[in-house]
Parts: C-alpha cells; structure tokens; sequence
C-alpha cells in the first residue's frame, strides 16, 4: 500500500448535462476543436446541440471529423494540423473512446514540436511523455472506455500495425460531461461491447494488481457486479435511461483510479487485445470478449484462489464441497456465459481470425510492458509461447 | 443520477511518506505555517521530522501549536494571525482531524477580511462562504476523519457553544500525505473512536442519500466491511501496520467523494453529535457511537428494507424467514456490538451526558443544514421532537 492517487477532472454526470458544454467550455477559451467519430454524433443532433451550447456561450469551433474505432496516428496529425491553423484554444470529443483518446493525443501534439507518434510508447529509444496540452473537454456518447475521467489514451500506427498507449498527467479532461441520455441510441452490439470494456478494465487490476488491497477489492467487485446486472438491461432496452445512466457511471469508475488506487494494475489482457485489433479491426470490447475469459483460465492455474473469490463474490457462487480451481472455473464460466447472453463472441473464429499471426501478436502485445525479462507484465508474468498458448485456446 | 464529482487533492499514501513533506511543500512556496493539536506529534517525534524534512527542501515554519479537540474559532483566529505576522505561504496541518479542519480555515481566513465565524455556517444571515485559500497541506496522525482529502472543516465556537462547518472547493488540500506509520502510536480508545468516525462518515450517505445509487451502495459496505475487520485488528494491536494501512485508507475513502458520489448525501447524526460535543467535551467518534445506533434504530422504521440491506450484506445476516425490520434491528446489534467490542460508549449515560439540555440539542442540530419545514434534512426529516426521543433511547 504504497501510492500516490491523483485525479483532478471535474465530472458533471447526469442526463441533460449536454447543455452545459457551452458554460463549461468558456472558461477554456473562445475557440474549440471539435474531435468526433464516424458520423453518429451528426445523425443523432448531438453534435448540433453541443454547438448551439456553444455559441450561445460564445464559444467558436472547428472540427476534426471521422476519426475512426481504433483511432490511428494520421487522424491525430489532422488534428494537430487543425487545431494550429485555427488557433483552437481547447479540444472538445463528442463520441466515444476514439475520438476521446485521439482528442487527448491532439490536445499533447498542439503543444509538441515533434510528430505525435513520439507521444505514444512503441518501444522507442525515446518516449516522450509529454507535459503539456491544450485544456481538454470529454462528452462521451457510450459507456465504455472510461476515457472521459483518466489520463490515458491509446493510439494505434496503421503502417506499423501497433497499437499502443500514453498516460499522462496533462492529459487528463478539465471536465467530463457525460449525459446518460447521449447513449441510449447506442446499437445492442456497441452497447454489449462496452459492457465487456468496462468490465475487463476492472478485472485487469483485480487479477493482476498487488496482494492486500482489500477495499478496492470490494470496490472492483461492486463495479462488476453492478455492470452485469445494468449492462443486460441496457441491452435489453436501449431506452431504459436508468440501465443507461448506470452503466455509464460503472464505465467512469472502472477507470477513473478510484478502482485501482493502490493496487499498481497491470493490463495484460489489454495489450494482448490491442495486438489483435491493431492487425484486424475488431470493435476492442469485442476483442477483450474473447481474450479476456482464455487469459483467465491459464491465470486462474497459478492463483486459483483470487479467481474462487471473483467466482464467489460476483456471481454468488457457492465454495461449498469444491476446490478453489473447480470454483475458480466455475466463475469463469459464468463470466462466458454472461458475455454470450448480451451476444459478445468469445472465441477467435467467430470474428474471423485465424492463428496464422499468434506469433506476432505476442511479440506485439509484449513491445511496450514487459518485465526484467521481457515477458508480458502481469500475474502470471507471460512468454511469447504462453500469449501464444492463450489464444489457441480461444480459437 | 445528477452530481458533479470533483476532488483534485493529489494523495500520497504509504509508509514513510512524511520524508517527502519537504519536497512536496516546496511547490508552493518558502514559508509554511504549521497547525497542530494538543501535543503528541511532539512528543513522538514525528514534527521535528517533518520540520527536518522542510529544512533540507529549503522551506522555513512558523507554528500555531495547541489545536484543541472540536477546534475553537479562537484557535483559527490565532493561526490567521500567526499565518499573516509571519508572512506564511501555506499551512501545512500535522494531527488528527482537528489541527486539519483549523488549518483549513486558517487557510481561508488569512485571504479573508473579515472574521473567520463569518465562514462556518452557524445560522448567520449571510454565510460567507469561503472562495480562496492559501495553499494546503495535510499530515494526519490518526485515521477518523478524512478531512486530509476533502473541502470540508468543522469549527466550534466556545461562546456560542455552537459547533458547524464549512465545505469550499478551495478547501481541498493540495496534498494529503497520509502515512500509516505515523498513526501506530495512536492509543486503543481514539483508535476505536477514529474506526467509529469512518463507519459512520458512511453510513450516513448509505441511509440518507438517495436512491437509485447502486455501485455507491456497494462502495460504502466495501469500505464498513474492512473499517470493521481491519479496525478490529488495529485496536488489538496498534503495532499491526497492515491495520493501520487499512483503517487509514478506509478513513481517506469513506469521506473523499467516491463513496458519496452521485448519493447527495445528508449528515443528521452528524448534526446531532455536532450538538453534544458543542456542549460537552466529548471525543466526535464516542459521540457518534452513541448517536448513530440510536438515530439507526429511528430511522430504520421509515424503511426497514434498506437497513435489512446493510445487515445482510455487511454482517452477512441471512434473511432467511424473517420481516426486514427483524433483519434490519438484527443488523443494528450486530453493529453495536461491534462498536462495544472495540471498547466504543453507546449509551449517553457513559460518558456522563444527562437529559438537561435534550431540547437545545435538538435546536442546535437543526441550525444550518434543515429542509423546508425546518426539520433536520435526512431520511426521514427529524422533528425537534424526534431528535429529542432519540437522544432519549440513548440515555
């Protein structure tokens, strides 16, 4: 329990909190770059309701557009580009962990002299974390990635295939304004994936933090708990406001730190994840669907125990007359069974990825976090042929 | 589901924290005011290693010792003139609950014209509440509170015999350097208290928040479920760090906003204890000890279903064939004894409080934060009356 917590974002939560975008951002400056996804946010009027917030504030825009799932470096530098040329003051995402993560990297590259590639860790000589950006505000339109409340973005290299992160102090939203309501035309797949986003991230400091940490274990199991329940009745009915506004407040505080404090979390089922989607363009919550229950069952064998407490705790699972590794499977099982039952895929084949690369997707997924040895960080530390031994069992 | 959540006080926590003082003090300036309590950091060392730490960093001190229990407006008076003679930069608060709720307001009073009653809500037409601060840093040497990581301040008057508090955002410490090293030395009683002081910062948003608030539910039976079993530990042996880090951490949570969020939380058992250590010099967690179970058993009988909630999921009570308001006082005892198995009063009668002045308790407590009937606010609003019979069950 050694630690420093730190999270300065200001959070206004709550339906109909999209309106105050304008007063919030002209505290920021006269000019905002806008960063936004495909198109949704146009086709459902949010991005008109944030600018006539806007305006009616004072406060003027120019836009970068059509950044893509699994937002990719060049989209950054257009960005950057645009925020220069018209003298942006601030970057505004409306939309998901893409156009959030890649607002971030904009707002950083503003201020860097650089390419923005140099920000994000690739295994170079050099990383540069940086230091300074441009004041960021994050408006979420789905439950997933947390990104709105935390100083984390990742970014991926489309002529290198890797996808990779930054985490950093400046990064972190002056102010997330995340409104319930904006998601609620969020289709049944994206929303099911976010559930397994959310998830995941909590799972990720809960396997593979340090020992003593009894609180946020508690915390952490609370979240999951709390995501499954919400999060099939947000697939259920996509109009129910309350499934809605609940699982986007467990997307916030499964990675805002509140979660992890002091529990120095490794992500191991991330990077192996990002090593996938950086060679195939899977929705990542799709891709933790699948790599997430595999990494578990080869974790479980060298802690079976931790895992009889998640299957015991979260899903009420019974110890009586069982080892922890019967118990520890049984919970894994649960876990597949929820993830089937709001429609994730939860093996390779079924999003159409074969095992002709394993080998180097586990060389990627061990570029950037890697221990004394060089194997994947985590609990258990993984080998090239452990990554490789996970995902052939999740073909 | 509609809150704003903001706490930027950068934490570090951990074992041999207190050697960072000095660097940590030094980013906001060369001169800091130091508060503290009745003595014991003295007497234990821990000052002259915090000033030896402020040395070797550069940064001189001016003192305002001698911080009562429930701080006087006097003592804050004192250290605003201490902190101004001396031309003080910051005030950094080394002690208990105390010492940090005066230095907090001794922070706002040296920026503050007027008088600094002027800034604690004591009923006044025109409340000033406080919009800047000098820098603040905390220390605390004994887990209870929470006030190292929050905006909030609790002052008495020894005039008035009126004891109220403050909450501003410029409140907020810029670092709390919390290190369970520092609290071994507290004594079994004021730990019991301290653990009583945690549980029921919780409690108090659990049964009077609003509904609706199902991961914050989770969180708070997280954080009593280890102040409980890790407090136990502490009083037993005050030399068990573990514990110690534990009931630390669990004082930091319980009171920093992430258990509170979104749960618009109400204090009436705070309101009430406010009442009796304004009039009798009691420790606020013994206070608390009595009110709490009292005001619980009160509470519980506008809606048995929520303390049959706690009972099950805290103390893992089985339900099993019984009406949630058996389940529900099941729970209140198990509570209670609790509290009296860590050497806690619960009865008034303890700690030589008669019935003498019930009635202007009952006023006091319900002198700043009433509803619009003019009852304390809380689940359920409290009458005059109502305050008084559940002093009267606690005699």
């Amino acid at each position: 329990m050694n630690f420093e917590s730190y999270n300065p974002t200001k959070l206004i939560f709550g339906a109909g909190a999209l309106s105050r975008l304008g007063e919030v951002a002209s505290e920021y400056g006269k000019k905002a770059l806008i960063v936004t996804g495909g198109g949704s946010v146009k086709r459902t009027g949010v991005f008109d309701r944030a600018v006539e917030s806007l305006k009616s504030a004072g406060v003027a825009y120019a836009e970068c557009a059509g950044v893509e799932p699994n937002p990719r470096i060049s989209s950054v530098r257009r960005g950057v580009k645009a925020a220069r040329e018209e003298s942006c003051d601030m970057v505004i995402a409306i939309g998901g962990g893409s156009a959030m993560d890649a607002s971030k990297v904009i707002a950083a590259g503003v201020l860097y002299d650089g390419d923005p590639w140099d920000l994000i860790g690739h295994g170079q000589a050099n990383w540069v974390i940086p230091t300074q950006a441009l004041p960021i505000i994050t408006v979420p339109t789905m439950a997933a990635t947390g990104s709105e409340m935390n100083e984390g973005a990742v970014i991926s290299n489309e002529d290198s295939k890797i996808k990779s992160f930054v985490s950093a102090t400046c990064l972190f939203p002056k102010v997330a304004l995340a409104d319930p309501e904006l998601t609620v035309t969020l289709p049944k797949d994206q929303t099911a994936y976010g559930v397994c986003d959310i998830i995941t991230h909590v799972t990720e400091g809960y396997f593979n933090g340090v020992d003593g940490t009894p609180i946020q274990d508690r915390f952490a199991e609370g979240v999951i708990i709390n995501a499954i329940e919400w999060g099939r009745k947000a697939v259920a009915d996509g109009n129910d406001l309350e499934a809605r506004a609940q699982v986007q407040w467990a997307s916030i505080v499964a990675l805002n730190g509140w979660v992890q404090a002091g529990v120095h979390m490794l992500a191991p089922v991330h990077m192996i994840e990002h090593a996938l989607s950086a060679h195939h363009d899977i929705t990542h919550g799709a891709g933790l669907a699948i790599v997430n229950p595999a990494w578990m069952r080869f974790a479980a064998k060298v802690r079976p125990e931790r895992f009889a407490q998640f299957a015991q705790r979260v899903f009420g699972l019974s110890p009586e007359g069982k080892d922890d590794m019967t118990l520890a499977m049984e919970g894994i099982d649960a876990f597949v069974e929820f993830l089937r039952s709001i429609g994730c895929p939860t093996r390779l084949s079924e999003v159409g990825i074969g095992d002709e690369l394993f080998e180097q997707y586990a060389e990627d997924a061990k570029l950037v976090v890697h221990d004394g040895n060089g194997n994947l960080a985590g609990r258990p530390p993984l080998t090239k042929d452990d990554i490789v031994e996970i995902l052939r069992s999740a073909l």
